[in-house]
C-alpha cells in the first residue's frame, strides 16, 4: 500500500525537477545568507535532555497549528465546535491533538475506573462490561474518516467562511483500535425482533442515535484507542462507537450504554437536528452515508501561495463513506479543464485520501477546484447541482465543489463560480 | 487494506466470543455496582467547551502513559535515550509525544526561519534550500518504523530489563510526509563518481553517516511532517532524513547537509559506534538493514494479566526493514509449540504490524514467546541461534526472540528459556 517513487508518474516529475527544481533552490556559492555562513546557536550548544518531556509537544514555532473556533458560531462553547488546521496538515493522519470538537454538553470528563457499558433492550441477556472487561474481547485496527454532518454546512448560502479549516475542517482521520459492536450484541445475544441499537453517551446531553442492526453487526467498532494511544477526552475518552462513513454525530463518545429496539426512537438529534429540510420544507431523515468529498488544503485562504511563479505544489484531502477514493480530479480555472491529480498514502476504505497536483504557476490568478470519484463511480457534486435537488434551506451533508480564487500575489479567498 | 470484520476467523471468534464472553460480562441485574446505580459527575454537570484546548493532550487518567528513561543507561541525558511505552499503546502508529528519543547532544531548537539545506560534494551544481523550497517539491505519504539499532541491545547478555517498554521501546512507527532525496540529488545532479551520500545534522554533534547512493536514489525522503503535523523537535524538527527499514542513527534529524562523495567516510558514528563486535574481535561495519523481530507487548512486565483466568488477549508488534510481515506465531509454552497469531491492521511495507492471539487462560505459569516471519521469507532467530553466529560482544542488531514468563497471579517478568 506504501507508495514507492516507482510509478510511472516518475518519468514526468523527474523531468518537471529537472526544468523547475534549480529555480527553486539557490546555488550554494550565493554569499550572504548569514543561514548557511553563520554557526547556529543550535549548532554549538547542547540541547534538552531525554528527561525534559516525558510526553512530547509540537515547537513552539508550530504554536499557530490548532484547532480554531468561529466566534459567531461559538456563543455557548460547551455546545459548539472547533475545527481542524487542514491547511496546516499532509499525509492522511490527523494528530490527536489537533482532530476537531464537537460537543452537546462539553467534555465529559470520565474516570475509567468507573467506566461502564451497559447493553440492554431487545437481547437475551441484559449485560455491563468494564474497560477490562472490553480488553478481553478480539480487537481490530482500521483507519477511518470522521466528519460531522455540518461540515461545510455554512457555505449552503454562498461562499462564508475564509479557509478551509473553516469550510472543511469539521473532519479528522484516525486509527482506531477497538472490539466489534457485533462481538458484544452477539455476547448478549439480540432478539430476532432487535433491528435497531440506540447508543448513549456518559456525558450531561446523553446523547443518542438510532443505528440500524445491520449497520452495528457489519463494521461498528468499541474503541478505546485513537492512532495508538487512549482516546483522547474530548474524543470520548475511555470508549467512543465508530460508526465508518456514517455521519459524526452517531458516533456516539463517552458510550455508557446500548440499547436494542424493534423501531429507531426518533430522538431529537435525528430529528430536530440532522436532518435535510428539502425545498418543499419536508425534512429527509436518517441521511447517514457521507458521500464523497475533496478540498484543496493548499493553497487556499489561510495558506498562500509564497513564491512569485514557477514550480508549485497544491495538495489537498479527499474521503467517501462509500468506500476508497480512487481518482481525484484538479482545475485551476474554475472547472472548465481537469487534470487527474497525483495520490500518494495508502488507500483505505472510509478513510482520507491525500493528493496532490504539480504544476508551473505562471504567476496569473487561479481558480481552484478539486473533484472526488469514489470506488462506486460516484462523482463529487457542484454546489450548483446539489443545490438544484437539495434547495438552500440545508445546513447538513454540503458535499459541493469548493472553489478557492487566488490572485497574482498567491493570496487565495473562497468564492464561487457559476 | 482496512481489515474488515469478515475474515475466515470470523467463525472461530464467534463461537470463543459465545464460549467465553459471558464470562467476562456481568449480567446487567447484578445490583449494588454504583458506576451502574449511581448517576456520575461527568452526566450531570457541563465540561469544559471547545476553546478549554487549542492542541489537545491525553486524559489525567493517562499520565502514566509517557516515554520513560533507564537511571543508569542516562547518567548524561543530553546524549542519551528514552523509550517508547510500548505496553500502553495498539494498532500500529505511534502517536508523537511518546515516540522514543536518542541524541548524541539534546535537542537542537532549530529556528524554521534559519533552516538550510546544503548539498554539496561531487555534484554538477552545489544548492542551499530553504523550508519553502523543499515544499515546491513533489511529496510522498508513507508510515515507516524507525528502530534504534541499540534496540534490545541490553539483553544480549541475558535477560536485564523487565518491560518490553526498556527491551524493545526503541521503536517508533509514524506517517511520513516528505520529498523522495532523489529529487533534490537530481536537480543538483550527481556526478558519475558520486557513490555515497553523508547527511549531516545540526545539532551539536553535528551526527553524520555514510549511505551508498543506491539507497539514496530508492526510498529515502527529506521528511518535514510525522503523523500529519511537523516534526517534533526530539525528532528533528523542522527536516529528517527518513531511511527506510535501515538502522534509526542513519535518519539524521535536524538534517542542515548532504554531501555527496566517491567512498564512505568511516565517520565515529559507523566505526566506534554501531558496529557488531563479533566473538573473534572483529567488528563488522555497515549493518544497515533491520531484520524481522517482534515482541509481545501485553502481557508483559509492565502489563499484567488483570484476571483471573478465561478469555484473554495476547497482542505485540512485529516489524521487518526487508519487507512486511505476514505472520507471527506465538508460543504460549517457551517455544514448544507454536500458533498462527491474527493480524490486524494495514500491513505497509517496512512498517509495524500488530499480532493478537485469544486464548482460554487456565491460570498456570505461562512462557509467552512471539516470532515474526517476514515477506523475504526469514523467520526471526531465537537468542540462542543469535549468539551461536554474533557471540556476547555485540551491543546492536539483537532481534531474538523474547520471553516473558507469566506467574499464575498474571505478573510477567523478562526471562530466557534454554
Amino acid at each position: 500500500m506504501n507508495e514507492t517513487p516507482k510509478t510511472s508518474r516518475r518519468g514526468f516529475l523527474a523531468g518537471a525537477i529537472a526544468a523547475g527544481g534549480a529555480t527553486v533552490a539557490a546555488k550554494a556559492n550565493a554569499a550572504g545568507d548569514p543561514a548557511i555562513t553563520e554557526l547556529q546557536d543550535w549548532s554549538v550548544a547542547l540541547g534538552e535532555g531525554v528527561d525534559a518531556r516525558p510526553y512530547g509537544y509540537p515547537s513552539e514555532y508550530e504554536a499557530h497549528v490548532k484547532r480554531r473556533s468561529v466566534e459567531w458560531l461559538t456563543a455557548d462553547p460547551v455546545s459548539s465546535v472547533n475545527f481542524t488546521p487542514l491547511h496546516e496538515l499532509d499525509g492522511i493522519i490527523t494528530p490527536n491533538g489537533l482532530c476537531f470538537e464537537r460537543h452537546h454538553a462539553g467534555i465529559a470528563d470520565v474516570d475509567p475506573a468507573k467506566y461502564r457499558l451497559m447493553i440492554n433492550g431487545l437481547v437475551d441477556t441484559p449485560l455491563v462490561f468494564t474497560l477490562q472487561d472490553l480488553m478481553r474481547f478480539p480487537r481490530e485496527n482500521r483507519v477511518h474518516f470522521l466528519e460531522c454532518a455540518a461540515n461545510s454546512g455554512m457555505e449552503w448560502r454562498g461562499a462564508q467562511l475564509n479557509g478551509c479549516q473553516f469550510t472543511h475542517g469539521m473532519i479528522h482521520n484516525v486509527m482506531y483500535t477497538g472490539v466489534p459492536l457485533r462481538y458484544l450484541l452477539e455476547t448478549a445475544g439480540v432478539k430476532t425482533n432487535g433491528k435497531w441499537i440506540m447508543p448513549e453517551g456518559a456525558d450531561a446531553s446523553a446523547m443518542t442515535r438510532s443505528i440500524p442492526i445491520e449497520k452495528a453487526m457489519d463494521d461498528c467498532l468499541v474503541a478505546f484507542k485513537m492512532n495508538g494511544e487512549a482516546l483522547r477526552p474530548e474524543q470520548g475518552y475511555p470508549v467512543r462507537l465508530v460508526v465508518p462513513g456514517w455521519e459524526g454525530n452517531m458516533w456516539v463518545k463517552w458510550m455508557r450504554r446500548i440499547e436494542v429496539g424493534d423501531q429507531p426512537w426518533h430522538h431529537r438529534e435525528e430529528t430536530s437536528k440532522y436532518t435535510d429540510l428539502f425545498k418543499d420544507g419536508k425534512a429527509r431523515r436518517f441521511t447517514w452515508e457521507m458521500d464523497a468529498k475533496s478540498v484543496i488544503t493548499n493553497p487556499s485562504p489561510q495558506s498562500p501561495i509564497l513564491h512569485k511563479s514557477g514550480p508549485t505544489v497544491l495538495t489537498g484531502v479527499a474521503w467517501s463513506g462509500r468506500g476508497t477514493i480512487p481518482r481525484v480530479d484538479v482545475s485551476i480555472d474554475g472547472g472548465k479543464n481537469w487534470a487527474e491529480a497525483r495520490m500518494s498514502g495508502p488507500s483505505l476504505d472510509k478513510s482520507m485520501h491525500r493528493f496532490y497536483y504539480e504544476f508551473d504557476w505562471d504567476g496569473s490568478p487561479l481558480l481552484l477546484q478539486s473533484r472526488a470519484h469514489d470506488s462506486t463511480g460516484y462523482v463529487q457534486p457542484t454546489k450548483s447541482e446539489l443545490r438544484a435537488i437539495r434547495g438552500e434551506n440545508s445546513i447538513y451533508h454540503n458535499n459541493g465543489i469548493q472553489t478557492w480564487y487566488v490572485n497574482e500575489k498567491g493570496i487565495a479567498e473562497n468564492v464561487e463560480v457559476s
